[in-house]
C-alpha cells in the first residue's frame, strides 16, 4: 500500500515524449502504472493530461522511479512542501539531495512555487527562507555549498517542466534530436543558422561563441574576427590555445608554425607559439598588448576593440599561459557560468572540453548549435537535451566563412 | 471537406513512440489533427487505441501526410480494398506505387486482409489473385517486377503493424534504439550477447553472421571458425576479400602481406593476396580447393565442413575474384535475400556494405547485434530500424574471441 | 655465398625516402647489408647513386628481401633478362609470379628494356614477344590472364622508378604523405585544388570526378553540374545511388525523401527514390530520359549534354538500379580501369567503394585530390602512394560549391 | 657570402630518417645545400656521417633552415659556446629563445658540452654557471622563467640527438611511425604490450598508467585495479571524472547511473556521481575515505593501499570536484611532470586531454602504448615522436581485462 505514488503530466505530454519516456521508465524500473485519468489534447493547441498511480514492490525502487519521472516532468500529486535539510558541512549535500535536471523547475516552500533561479543540471537547490523580498529557491553547485544552506531533499514539492515541442514544423532547431547527420544540404543549413542568428540579435538577444583552436588553423579566424566587428557576437568562451593561435597569427601570420596564407613549412616547432605568449605577458595581458599595438588584428582584437567579454580557462595541456587565462578550473567554471545564463543563443565552434563546460550551465530552454568535424563530438553535445539544437558535421573553416557571408548579405535586406 | 480522412492507431502506441510520431508527422508537414477518440491503456498489458481526423489544405499534401503516417502504423479506418494497377513494363512501377516498410503488413483484397510475405523496406507489393491457395500478397523488388504484375497504390488498404515495446525491461537489445555508446561495460555486453545467440539455436532458430575482412585482419578467424565448427552459425555473409583472407592466412599465415603472429613484415606487397585467388580458381573453387587439401583450416574450411552456406558478394574494390564470388549485383543481392529470410538472428560484425546489403532485406523483426569500431558505422546499421538491436563500437579483434569463449562456456552450464 | 645478390638504386634516392626504406626493409627482415659504392648528390640537383650487396640466412629469405627491396625502386644489378613462364590456365599466374607496383616499371627481355604499359598494381606483366611493332609488356589483372600468357616471374630484370621528391617545395600536393590533418586553412587549400584543376584543364589533360551520393544529400550537386557545363571534367565514376539521387532531386526536389531547399520533411520513405529508378527504366536509361525531357537538370543532364562519359558501377546496396548500372564487378572494373587510365587528375569526393576501385587503377603519377568528413577513408585513400596528393578532411556540401566558385573566378584571370 | 653555414649529422643519420629530412627542409624551405663530405656506414652497424653547407638568399631565412634542421639533429659544426641571455622579466623570454625539442640535448657553455636536465619538448633552457657541481643546463617552460634567469638563444652551441632507428627489427613499438591501423590482430598485439610491461618492471622501470573515465564506463576498472595490486603500476595520472566514477561503482555499483552488472536503467540522473564526490569531501579526501571504509574497492582504492602515486588534474568539465583534485592548471602540470619524468613505460588508456598533458613533458626515448577507440586520438598522441611507440585502435573495455590476463599469466613463466 504505501508503496504507491500518484504522479501528474501535463502541457503536450504525448507528441514532446514524456509519455512515452514515463511508460518506459516505469516498465524499465520493473514497476507498475495505473492511469487514474487521461484526458488527450484533441487539436494540436490543447494540451493533454495524464495522472496515475506507480506502484513498486518496495519503497527504494518506488523512490528510484519516482526520481527517474521527476526528471521528465511527472510530478507527485501531492500538494505537499518541499523537503529542505541544511548541509552538514562546506561542499556537503546532505543524504537524499535533489539533483537537479536543466529543465525550468519550481519548488514548493511554505505553501507557495518558488521559481528555481539560475536553473542548470546536476546541482542542489538551496532555499533561502529569509531573503529580501521573500523566499528564494536557486541551485548550487557543489563546491559553492557552504555548511547550513538549506537543500531540497527528495522529489516531494518540486516540478519540474521539459521544454515542450513547439506546435509547427521546427524547421533545422530539432526538438531534443539526438542524432546527428551530415547529410543534408551544408549551405542550406548555415542559411538557417545565419537567420537564427539575425533573429536573435534582432529581439535583443545575445550571442555566445565557444571556440576551439580549430576554427584558427583552419581558417575561420577573420571571418568570426568580422562577425565580431559588425555586433553579432556578444561573449566568446575559449580556452588559452586559442587565444594564442589568433595572435600568433596576426603576429607571425602562423598557427602552430604554418603560413596561413602559403601553406608552406608545416615544422612542428611551437617557437612562435611560445614566443607569442611572452610577449603578451611582457605587455601585460591580451588589452594591454592591443592597447599598446602589438595586437592589430584577429578574434582577440577585436574583442578587446568591441567590448565584447571573453573567458580564457586554462587546461593541463596549455603552454604558457597568457596572463588572461583563468588556470583555476572553479574560477573558469563560475566565470562560463556567467557567460552560459547571460546567453539567448550558444554557437559550439569545434571544441568538446569547452563546449561541455558551457552545456553543462545552459538550461534546456537555450537555442544551441553544434558545429564540429567529429560526429561523436556533435552527437555527444546535442545529448545534453537542448529543446532548440542544430547539429552539424562539417568543416570549420569553410563554416564559418559561409556563416559570416550569409549573416552579412542578410542584414542588408 | 474531402481534404480530411480518418486514421486509426492501435496497440502500444503510447510507449512504442507511435503516438508521438503521428502528432509530429502532422504537424511537421503542415497538417491538422483531431483526436475523435483516444482509449489510454490504463496498465502496462492494456493496449491504447486512438481515432483521429487528418486535414489538409490540399489533396496532395494530405496523401503525403497519410503516406508518412501509414509507415509508422496509423491506418485508415476505411475498410476499402486496396488499389492495384498492372505494372506498364518489367522493372516499371504504376504511379503512386505503394513502397513497403520493413514491418508486419497486411493487404485488403476483395474483402479480406492478406499478409504480405516476405516483407522488406522500399519494395513494391505484388498481389495474386490467382494464386493456388487462394489471394497472395508479397513483396518484389523493382528488378524483379514484371509486365502486368498487380502492383498495390496508394495507402488504402494496407495496414502495418510497427514492432510494438516489449513489456519488461528489453536488457541490453534496445527497442528502436537509434543511438550508440562506446561507454558500456564491453565483457558484459558480450555476455549478454553470447546468452542471446544461444537462446537463438537452443529455439532452432537461425544464425546469420555478416563478416568484413577486418575480422581476419584483427586475428577474429580462429574464433569465428571455432563457432562454425561447434555449431552455432547458419550462414555467412560476405564478399571476395574475407573469403580470400581468410585463405590467404592459412595458406602462408599471412593476412594482406602481415604475419599474423609476429606481426612482422607487414610490407605493402599483396602477393599472397593474388596467389591464393590464382591458386583458388586453379583448384576450381573453395570447395574443391578444401577437398584436394589446399585449404586445411579456417572460416571457409569450416564453412565447407561443417554445410554452412556461405554468399560471396563481388564488388569493383576485390582482386581476383575467387570463383565463388557472384560478381553481378543482382544475382548476389537474391543469395543474399535468400540468407536474410531465413534468419532469425543477424551478427554484423565490421563491414558496412555487407550489412547494409543485408540489412536491406531484413524485416524489423530480426533480431541484430551490429560490431564496428567505427561509431558512424554502427549508427547508420541501427537506424534501419529493427526493432531488437545491439550496437557496440569495439574492436572485432577481441570481440570475437570473448565473444566465441563466453558461448562455449556458457554451453557447458 | 650464394645467399648474396647486389641492388642498385638512383636518382633521388636520400630525400625521396628510397635509402631509408631500402636499409629499414633489410634490417627488419633479418638481412645484412653492405654498401660497395655510395656516391651522393652534392647539390638538390645532383642524383645520388647506391650499389649494395644484400646477404641473408637462406635463398628463402633473401628472395623475399629483394621482392621487398625491389618495390621501393632497388634493383638488381645483375642485366639479365626477366623470367617468363606461360600461364598454366586461364586465370591462374604462374608460381612466382611477379606482382607489380604502381610504379612506372620495365622489364629487360632479350636484351631490351621494354617500358610495361598501362601500370596498375597488384597485376601481373604478360610479355608480347610478337607483337606487330616488336615485343610488348603490359599489366594484366588476375581475371583477364589467359592460359600460356607469358608471365614475368621472379624480380631479376625489372626495373621499378617510384616516383621522386620534386626539386622545390612541393606546395599542397604533398610527397608521399600518408597522413593527413583536418588543422589547415580549409579555403587556401580550396583554392590550391582549384589552380590545380585549372592547370591541368589548360594543359589539356583529363580530369576525372569520383562521386558519392553525399555529393548531392549535402548539397554540392549543382555545383558539380556547373563546373561539368563549364567544360573542367571529362569523365564521372559514380554508382547507381549517385545517379539516382542527382536524378530524383532534379524530379521532385528531394534527396533520399528531403527536400533540398526547404530541409522539411527528413521522412525515411524512399518512395521518390524507387520511382526515379523506375521513370528512367521505362524510359529506356539515362540518356533517353534526358532526351524525351524526364531529367532537365543536374549532373547526370549535364553528362549527357556535354558528351562526358561516366560509368555507374553496381553494389549489393543497390535500389533498382538504373539500365545504366553495370552490375558485373568484373565488368565495371574494366570500365572504371578505362577512365582512370586516361586521367591526369582525379578527384575523390566522399566516397570510399568507388575512390578505391578508381585508386587501385592508377598509377603513382597521377595527381589526386581525396575529400571525405571521415578522416580514416582519407587516410585509407592516401595510403594508396600517389607521389601528388592532397587530402582534405572537410564537408562535400562546402567543398564543391567554393571549389566551383574559385575555379570560375580564376578563369577570369 | 655570409649566408651560409656548415652542419653535421652522425649516426644512423639515412635509415633514422634525419638525412631525407634535412634535404626536404632545405628544398621546402627555399635553400641550397651542398655537401662537403659524405661518409656512409657500410654496415648495419657503421654509423655515417655529412658535412654540408647551407646557403639561403638572405640571413633571416637562413635562420630559419637552421632550426628547422637544429630539430632533426642537424648541428653547426662551429665550436662555439651558446649564446645566453638574462631573461628580461618573470615567464618573459628573450627575443630569439631557443626552443627545446624532446630529444637528448646537449649545451656548449664555457667550451664544455652539458647535457641537458628533463629535456621536455617547447621549454626554454637555462644555463646556471654558478651551480653547485659546475655549470648546468635544464629545461623551464614558460611559466617557470624567472627575471634574470640566462636563457639560451639562437642555435648555434646546441647539439641535439634524435633517437635513431634501432638496428634490429623493432617489434610492435614502430620507430617513428605515425600512422596507425586497426588492421592488426588485436590479441597478439596486446600480448607484446604485456610482455614489454613485465620487461620493463623486471628491468625496474616505472609504469605510469594515464587513464579516461571511459576505461571505469566500459568495464576495465576491475582489471586495473588487479594490476595495481600486483605491482605493475607505479603511478596513474587522471581527471577528477576518473576517480570519481571509479569509487561511485564500488559505492553503488553504477558508474554514471548505470548498473555495471546489469546494465539496467541506464538512465541521465547524475545524482550518485554527485553524492559520491559529497561524501569523500566529508571524509575528507580519497586516502581518509579508504581509511574510514567508506571507499572498499577500486583502482583508487588499490592506489591508496599499494602506495601507487596519483595525480588528479581539474578540468572545467568537472563536478565537485574531489578533494584530491588539483584545480590549478599549473599545479597540476608541474605535479603532471614530475610523473612524467620518472616513467620509463606510459600507458595512455582512453582520454585525449590528460595523455597530452603528459605526452607535452615527456622525453622521445620514454616507451608509449596509446589506446583509444577513436583513431583521430591515437593518431595525435603517436605524432609527438615517442621514438618507441605502440597504437591501438581498440576497445578499452575489452583492452585492460586482455592485458591484465596476459600480463598475471606471463607472470607466472
Amino acid at each position: 500500500m504505501t508503496n504507491t505514488r500518484t504522479v501528474e503530466l501535463e502541457g503536450h505530454i504525448i507528441d514532446s515524449g514524456m509519455m512515452q519516456q514515463a511508460f518506459g521508465i516505469v516498465m524499465d524500473m520493473g514497476g507498475e502504472f495505473d492511469v487514474e485519468q487521461f484526458d488527450v489534447g484533441k487539436q494540436k493547441d490543447k494540451t493533454s493530461y495524464c495522472r496515475m498511480a506507480v506502484t513498486a514492490d518496495d519503497e527504494k525502487k518506488l523512490q528510484e522511479i519516482l526520481h527517474e519521472l521527476h526528471q521528465i516532468g511527472a510530478n507527485l500529486t501531492d500538494p505537499v512542501d518541499a523537503h529542505v535539510e541544511p548541509s552538514p558541512a562546506d561542499q556537503v549535500v546532505p543524504i537524499g539531495f535533489y539533483s537537479t535536471t536543466n529543465h525550468p523547475t519550481e519548488v514548493r516552500y511554505d505553501g507557495e512555487w518558488l521559481s528555481v533561479e539560475d536553473i542548470e543540471m546536476d546541482c542542489a537547490i538551496v532555499v533561502d527562507p529569509d531573503a529580501e523580498d521573500g523566499p528564494r529557491a536557486y541551485t548550487k553547485v557543489l563546491n559553492s555549498v557552504d555548511e547550513g544552506d538549506l537543500i531540497v531533499t527528495d522529489e516531494a514539492g518540486i516540478r519540474v517542466k521539459p521544454p515542450e515541442r513547439p506546435r509547427d514544423s521546427s524547421g533545422p532547431f530539432g526538438f531534443m534530436q539526438g542524432g546527428v547527420s551530415s547529410e543534408r544540404p551544408s549551405e542550406s543549413l548555415i542559411g538557417e543558422v545565419a537567420d537564427a542568428l539575425r533573429e536573435t540579435k534582432e529581439e535583443g538577444g545575445n550571442v555566445l561563441v565557444v571556440a576551439g583552436p580549430a576554427l584558427i588553423h583552419s581558417g575561420g579566424g577573420d571571418a568570426l574576427a568580422e562577425l565580431i566587428r559588425e555586433g553579432y557576437i556578444d561573449m566568446i568562451s575559449a580556452g588559452n590555445g586559442f587565444a594564442t593561435h589568433d595572435i600568433e597569427r596576426g603576429l607571425y601570420g602562423t598557427s602552430l608554425g604554418m603560413d596561413m596564407e602559403t601553406m608552406e613549412h608545416p615544422r612542428k616547432g611551437h617557437k612562435h607559439h611560445i614566443y607569442t605568449i611572452s610577449e603578451v605577458i611582457r605587455a601585460g595581458g591580451i588589452e594591454a598588448a592591443v592597447e599598446e599595438g602589438l595586437i592589430k588584428e584577429g578574434v582577440m582584437y577585436e574583442c578587446v576593440k568591441n567590448d565584447v567579454s571573453y573567458v580564457l580557462a586554462g587546461s593541463i595541456r596549455d603552454d604558457g599561459p597568457l596572463p588572461d587565462t583563468i588556470t583555476d578550473a572553479i574560477e573558469a567554471q563560475n566565470a562560463i557560468r556567467e557567460q552560459a545564463h547571460k546567453a539567448d543563443m550558444v554557437l559550439m565552434l569545434s571544441t568538446l572540453l569547452h563546449s561541455v563546460a558551457v552545456g553543462n550551465c545552459l538550461p534546456s530552454t537555450a537555442k544551441t548549435v553544434c558545429v564540429d568535424i567529429n560526429p561523436a563530438t556533435v552527437t555527444q553535445l546535442l545529448d545534453r537535451g537542448s529543446s532548440q539544437a542544430i547539429g552539424m558535421v562539417t568543416d570549420i573553416g569553410t563554416f564559418v566563412p559561409t556563416l559570416a557571408e550569409k549573416v552579412l548579405e542578410g542584414s542588408d535586406e
